[in-house]
């Protein structure tokens, strides 16, 4: 390249990370896609969301129509946008109090995670959620893999006064009791998760098999992929951290996973728009490999 | 917006920000220009870079015919890029001990500075040099408008060893004892600058006169204005950091300038290319405040 050896830092890194999930020496960012799975919790009767369930639903259409955040992102950045209805006006069980999923929809939900990934036409994927109440899930289910105090692990999510934070811990903390000593991280996504975090770990996954290459969104996304990382260390090496953000648990997730987010601008909205803004930073990357002439080239 | 208010953090300052410099309710990122100033440096002959001065012709053509990173970056971007000589060739006086430029040739490159930007069709610009040697000059004009010791201002530029880090300290010692007490900030610029510096100092006034919003770039450009904001306070409202290099005297500069980069990844090339990196998350950011729907448009 036309340039000191390592001056693009982090975008070298990621231009190789790239070009490895690949497999080829030109990465290239030309056929992103966006996956939003969206879906309503049972855990939102405590109480823990300044929004009503209701708003899932909205958020749902407003997602299909273009009009939501994220949607209007990927079509900023010409990306592919599927929105995945995992279970809106059927919410997960009350996972304070029982199994969030049984056995039939989690595995339900993590095949919708896979079979949607198998159909994507794409050379990059991000996943974004949508569910009153999932930050919720997010927190507990790290808590569950990575262990700490729920406190630790519990934010503020769409911006819930004090009483509701302290209402939220101490539902994450009745749930991380029902989990057994040394539960398996996968079975803790299903005792604590959600139905779009158990498609996510799916997708995931699925992107793996494929080698196909993902940009993790924030928290609720992050936490969902976290079991499959502990399961099988190394199992999100095809993934990297698109942003940080505003949950502190999200910040902590990452340091567990050892995963330097891209960006770091205090984002808490989901729907995967922090991975979607650092989606043309990953584009320059690999169009700085690509298309700059080398030293020998130059004749230098 | 449908979203949470607040849920956009950082970039809903900076939608904010760009609405009140391109005085409009919808900003907008469809016009973007990059201009790099290039110039040679007298100091180079002190040995203070790991490059010899001939690579800066050398990459003005590359930059010139489209092979040079920021190049590469700004095409992927769709971004007007002016690459501008102010002294390829025709190196400042050597800033260790006299004056890099003479009242005549500081006031030329400050009005070229200007005229670049009088002449763009731009909505957002940003600035970016390229010139062997040119870290010297930046942290000699920090160290004398900020002070504090040249070693705080002091890093490796295109890669430098100890021994030359320790001559490259000497330098800027034996320059900042060149000015005198209570040393006009634009004094500073002319005696222990460069021509791209000061070209870039007249940009970022023109820019600021025209109300064009600017994205900071590296190490250089920020010392390059930070003498505007020293004499003016308030003068770089107009200037959001795109980024903060892997220049020690970058992160210092950014906190004496109150200016939180949008970027963080370790960047130190130069030729605006951090900057460049960080404009496609300014366009999502006021994609965002444009076409998203609001609560009120949605029936909630």
């Amino acid at each position: 390249m036309l340039r000191p050896t390592g001056a693009l830092a982090r975008l070298d890194e990621v231009a190789a990370w790239l070009a490895s999930w690949q497999r080829t020496a030109q990465p290239r960012v030309t056929h992103p896609a966006a996956v939003v799975f969206v879906a309503d919790h049972g855990v939102a009767d405590e109480g823990v969301s300044a929004y009503p369930s209701a708003v899932t639903a909205e958020m749902l259409r407003a997602l299909r129509t273009g009009a939501a955040t994220a949607a209007v992102m990927a079509r900023e950045l010409g990306a592919q946008l599927e929105v995945v209805d995992v279970g809106v006006g059927d919410p997960s069980a009350n996972l304070r109090v029982e199994a969030a999923l049984d056995e039939a929809r989690f595995r339900r939900c993590f095949a919708i995670g896979r079979e949607t990934v198998a159909a994507l036409d794409a050379d990059i994927v991000v996943f974004g959620e949508m569910g009153i109440g999932n930050t919720t899930p997010a927190a507990a289910v790290s808590a569950g893999v990575f262990g700490g105090p729920a406190e630790e692990w519990t934010g503020r999510g769409t911006g819930i006064d004090d009483a509701r934070w302290a209402a939220k811990v101490a539902v994450i903390d009745d749930a991380l009791r029902r989990l057994p000593d040394g539960c398996p991280p996968l079975e803790v996504l299903r005792q604590v998760g959600g139905p779009e975090l158990v498609a996510i770990a799916g997708a995931v996954l699925e992107a793996r098999r494929r080698s196909l290459p993902v940009v993790l969104d924030g928290f609720v996304v992050t936490a969902a992929v976290a079991p499959l990382e502990a399961a099988a260390h190394g199992a999100l090496d095809h993934c990297i951290a698109g942003h940080c953000s505003g949950e502190p648990g999200h910040r902590l997730l990452l340091e567990k996973l050892g995963k330097p987010p891209l960006l770091d601008l205090g984002l808490r909205l989901g729907e995967g728009s922090g991975a979607l803004a650092a989606l043309p930073v990953v584009g320059l990357a690999a169009a700085c490999v690509n298309d700059v002439a080398t030293f020998e080239e130059w004749g230098l």
